[in-house]
C-alpha cells in the first residue's frame, strides 16, 4: 500500500530490511567486500542508524547468515514419497537454486574468512549440515543412531555436494543440471563402495534399488556404467 | 652433545623450537585452547621471550601451520611408477599418518575458527589442495589446463579425502586402513560416474584400468561391486 509518504518502519521490520539488503549485496560480492556504508546506502538510511539496529558489522552478517541458513535447511524438506533417486534429484535442484541465488555469499560462508569464520557462523553451517544428515536418514527410513559407516557415507556425501557447488560457482563451466544428476549418481556410487565392506549397507542399498523405477537416476547410472565397460 | 649447561639457541633455532612445541601441543588440543603461556612453559622460556620471536599468537600459529602444510604437501610426492591404484593407496596411507599425528591441529585448520580462520591460513590450506591437485595430474600423466569435468572430479575427490579424514578423527570408529582403501575406491567410483558424461574421462579411465594388475584396489573394487549385485 503506497501512501505517498515514507512510512516509518518498526524495529523488526527495519532489521529484516537490512538483512534482506545485506543478503542481496552478498549475492554479488563477498561479505568481506561489502561495507556497512553500502548496506546503509542500499537501505536508504544513515550509517549510524544501521548501528542502531545491529551493534556491529559482524552481528548484521550473522543475522543475514542465520536467515540464509534457515532458508537453505528448509530446501532439504522433501516428502517421503516415491523413489529415492527422484527425491534426491529434486533436493539437489533446490540446493543449486539456493547456491545460484546466493553466489558469493554462499562461497564466503562455506570457505570461512575474516567476516564469516567465527564460531557463530561455523555453528550455523554445521547446523545446516546436521539438517541435511537428518533428512537423509528420514529418506532412508532410518532412525539415529546409525552405524559409523553409514554416518560417514552420508556426511561425506553431504560434504561432496558442498564442494561440488563451490567449484561450480567458481567458474560455472559445467552445467548445473549435469551436476545435480551427478551428485545423485555420486551418492549411489559412494554407497556402493561403502557397501562392499558393510553388510548392513549392502542390504540397505539392495532395498533402495529394488524400489527404483526404470527411469530412476540410479538405474540410469547402472546402464551408463555398463556401457562404459570395454 | 650435552655440555651440562643450557646452550643459547640462535634466533632461527629458537623459532623452530617454538614451532615444534606448538605443533606438539596442537596435536592434542585445538590451537584455540592452547595459550602462549603453555607454549612458553613447554619450551622452558618466559612468555615475553615467546613474543620476542613471534609478535603475536597468530604469527606463531601461522608459522606452525605453514610448517605442517609443507610437511603434508610433501607426503603427496609419490614416484610415477607402477599402477595408479597402488600409488594412490600409498599416498592415502601417508595422508592418514599425517592426520593421525596432528589430530586436533588438523581438525582446527580444516574447520577454520577464531585462531585459524584467517586469510593466511586459508591460503595455506588452498596451497596444499593445489599441490594435491597437481600431483594427481602428474599421476594421470596430464598437464594443465585440463577439462572442467576432470578438474571438478579431482578437486571434489581431494575434498572428500579431507572430509573423510575429519570424520574419522572425530571418533575413530571406522578403522583408518579401511578408509585409506575406501578413498582409492571412491576415486574410481567418482571417476566412473563422471566418465558417464564425458568421453575424454571415459578414455582416461579405460587407459588407467588397462594398466592395473590383478591385485589392484580398482580391480578389487570391481569384483566387490559385482558380488554386491543381486
Amino acid at each position: 500500500m503506497t501512501t505517498g509518504v515514507r512510512r516509518r518502519m518498526g524495529v523488526e521490520e527495519r532489521r529484516q530490511q537490512l538483512i534482506d539488503v545485506a543478503l542481496e549485496l552478498f549475492s554479488h560480492r563477498s561479505p568481506d567486500e561489502v561495507s556497512i556504508d553500502e548496506i546503509a546506502a542500499a537501505a536508504g538510511i544513515s550509517r549510524p542508524l544501521v548501528y542502531h539496529y545491529f551493534p556491529g558489522k559482524q552481528s548484521l552478517y550473522e543475522a543475514a547468515l542465520k536467515l540464509a541458513s534457515q532458508d537453505l535447511a528448509g530446501r532439504f524438506t522433501e516428502p517421503r514419497e516415491g523413489p529415492l533417486g527422484a527425491r534426491l534429484l529434486r533436493v539437489m535442484r533446490r540446493f543449486f537454486d539456493f547456491v545460484d541465488e546466493h553466489g558469493p555469499g554462499f562461497s564466503a560462508l562455506m570457505r570461512g574468512g575474516p567476516a564469516v569464520g567465527s564460531s557463530t557462523t561455523n555453528a550455523l553451517v554445521d547446523g545446516v549440515r546436521q539438517v541435511a544428515f537428518e533428512q537423509m536418514l528420514r529418506h532412508l527410513a532410518l532412525e539415529p543412531p546409525v552405524s559409523p559407516r553409514l554416518e560417514l557415507l552420508l556426511r561425506s556425501w553431504i560434504s561432496l555436494t558442498e564442494t561440488t557447488a563451490l567449484l561450480w560457482l567458481a567458474d560455472r563451466r559445467v552445467p548445473r543440471a549435469e551436476l545435480e544428476v551427478r551428485l545423485v549418481h555420486d551418492f549411489a556410487a559412494l554407497a556402493a563402495v561403502a557397501a562392499t565392506s558393510d553388510a548392513g549397507l549392502a542390504d540397505l542399498l539392495r532395498r533402495v534399488l529394488a524400489e527404483e523405477p526404470e527411469d530412476s537416476p540410479f538405474v540410469e547410472l547402472i546402464g551408463k556404467l555398463v556401457a562404459l565397460a570395454p
